[in-house]
């Protein structure tokens, strides 16, 4: 079926047509077939945008949707400065492997939609809260029920029943778990940090994922400089995430791959962790992405606005390139050449704000703004 | 009618019962009859909370709401350190002045609701964009229609009419305007700070105000130190608004009065400023508000919870702090004690959230968590 939106007040295409005013966009399906100023199409169906702005949907690249439980006490004791005996990740495994497949499912699907209603069209999710073969393809099965974009991160932490022999995981990991995961997930992905895997230890991991026929993904320099950002690189990983710790040497080293550096800033907000300066990598020439991180641990929220909002507050960058590093940047990151933007040939995933231009996502911070979702031609 | 919402997972009461748990609470109209736990009283209606988490309304006590315009190019600008010949609040001031008072009614209308979605029950609303005779009256009267709490700031900055004459224009403020206002406004407040009106301004200005009945409330120590907060005191303000540069004997006369301290946390998000220290001024002694001072300048949100989560992140309070300065501490700034609290004779205003503690208003930033607003018994 067509569909044209027209009375678009601002476009943003995300490619060379830049943003039109005054603009239309017109679909077939799941496809956007044109877009344009002035008169639209004909289609069988009219979207009214009342003059505000439509943008390509946002890409969030990076989330762990998948976990029952929550910490909010330990979140809260941490925003007291409290002490709290916290288990960390290890909690959080626990109510993840206690839980049934249906609860787990119901769960990861009431979050989609909660993206969804703030305007994420493709979202990446990892496993990484079951770090058993039985639990890890659970978490992998929901996964692919919900997006295409299903990563395994078997080496989110070392298990309770491996602690003091992270190799002999690392060997479960690379070896049964890999094998098993690779008919679900398109990606591997590591946590290479210290009290996590090394960084020999992560590129064994990112190497036997390669070999099972995955793409690469890496957690770098989250917590302290690191090995992840430079072994990122060697590996050719499509994403380097967090990156809230780089050196000069990391910079220039990501500056001139194709891995592109994926910033969580809502991680940084609710860690009370310093946040990381995006400038610095944007002058460097690095491609940039934004994403939620959305997990019940560091980072538990769903709202691509707000981490936008924080990119330009506390990052140092414009509110363009924020809104491009949550669109293509997390397109980039993903390696999709379909999203992220708009025009003849771009998937018809896009939003049309409840604002006149996209600066009042940082304008008008933590108001929703979000009027429609729009993914594959269907309104969500 | 009585409505009673029950099972409820956690009741934040603000009076001496604390929280309850497994709770209900029974409305007699626009009042509280009863809360308490275990089975609930019969009653003509029954709201189900779904185990989730129900607290009083919040208490907005600092808004600009009536206005035209917005400056989105100013504030993208300021976020990229980009010069802007930007004229401030004179901008709003020639846009408010050139629109209808059908136009300002139905914006102002438009955010009233977008803060009630929000879970504010009750909205200060200031005039302070006509700045004459004729277009605060305007205001003044949009604002009783949708508010008992108006607050006539004629004091919000000399007008371009009257540059290099303010004591003429607070001549003006003091005089006609005043006497006009006392119909409309219940409070009176100035603009205390370098750039706008000095501390005998000021007082002037209070004095006409306590003079015409009104009560007195003060924008003090926003952008500097200076010698608002003490005048707020020494005047007996209701409340002293911003305080993000307090002195040590600030903070005493503070701590010592019954003036409440107002921090406005989602300004200083979007105006790049340096927060306030509100741990020093809860430690102190001092009864502290959080409100969103929704305006189209410095901070055009109506998101409550993102205000207290910036307070949390950013200003050394904890969640249990940040809740009660935007619920009882918003109800003190305004001298009411009927709304802020729930418990029998309260006002019925108040909010289920989507979510079973308080502690996901943080703990989840970003994220829309208002299920239900209630004010005097309706659900809005």
């Amino acid at each position: 079926m067509s569909t044209v939106i027209d009375n678009i007040g601002l476009l943003v295409t995300n490619r060379d047509e830049g943003e039109l005013t005054d603009a239309w966009i017109a679909i077939d399906g799941a496809l956007v077939v044109a877009t344009g100023t002035g008169k639209p199409p004909a289609a069988d169906k009219r979207i009214d945008a009342e003059r505000r702005c439509v943008i390509p949907g946002f890409v969030d690249s990076h989330t762990h949707l998948i976990f029952a439980g929550d910490r909010s006490a330990e979140f809260a004791a941490r925003m007291s400065g409290l002490p709290y005996e916290a288990g960390g990740i290890r909690t959080t495994v626990e109510a993840t492997r206690a839980a049934t497949a249906e609860l787990l499912t119901e769960l990861a699907t009431a979050r989609m939609a909660e993206a969804h209603r703030a305007g994420i069209t493709t979202i990446e999710i990892k496993s990484g809260y079951g770090l058993d073969l039985e639990h890890e393809l659970i978490s992998l099965q929901i996964g692919e029920r919900l997006t295409s974009e299903v990563t395994f991160l078997g080496a989110h932490v070392v298990p309770n029943e491996f602690l003091g022999r992270a190799d002999d995981y690392v060997h479960l990991v690379t070896g049964d778990m890999m094998k098993a995961a690779a008919e679900h997930a398109s990606w591997v992905d590591a946590f290479c940090e210290v009290g996590a895997f090394d960084e020999d230890q992560s590129r064994a991991i990112l190497e036997a994922g390669r070999a099972s026929g995955l793409g690469l993904r890496l957690h770098a320099n989250q917590l302290g400089p690191g090995p992840g950002a430079q072994l990122a690189v060697e590996m050719d990983c499509a994403s380097a995430d967090h990156c809230t710790f780089l050196s000069d040497d990391d910079i220039d080293a990501l500056a001139g791959s194709s891995t592109v550096v994926t910033f969580l800033p809502a991680t940084e907000f609710s860690t009370k962790q310093p946040y990381p300066d995006a400038r610095r990598v944007l002058d460097a020439g690095a491609t940039v992405a934004i994403a939620t991180n959305c997990n019940p641990g560091s980072s538990y929220t769903t709202s691509m606005s707000l981490c936008v909002a924080l990119a330009v507050r506390e990052m140092g960058m414009t509110i363009r390139e924020a809104l491009q590093a949550a669109t293509s940047g997390g397109a980039a990151a993903l390696r999709r050449d379909d999203i992220g933007w708009l025009g003849a040939g771009s998937r018809s995933d896009m939003v049309v704000l409840d604002a006149p231009s996209y600066d009042f996502l940082v304008y008008r911070p933590g108001v929703p703004q979000i009027a429609l979702t729009m993914i594959g031609g269907e309104q969500i």
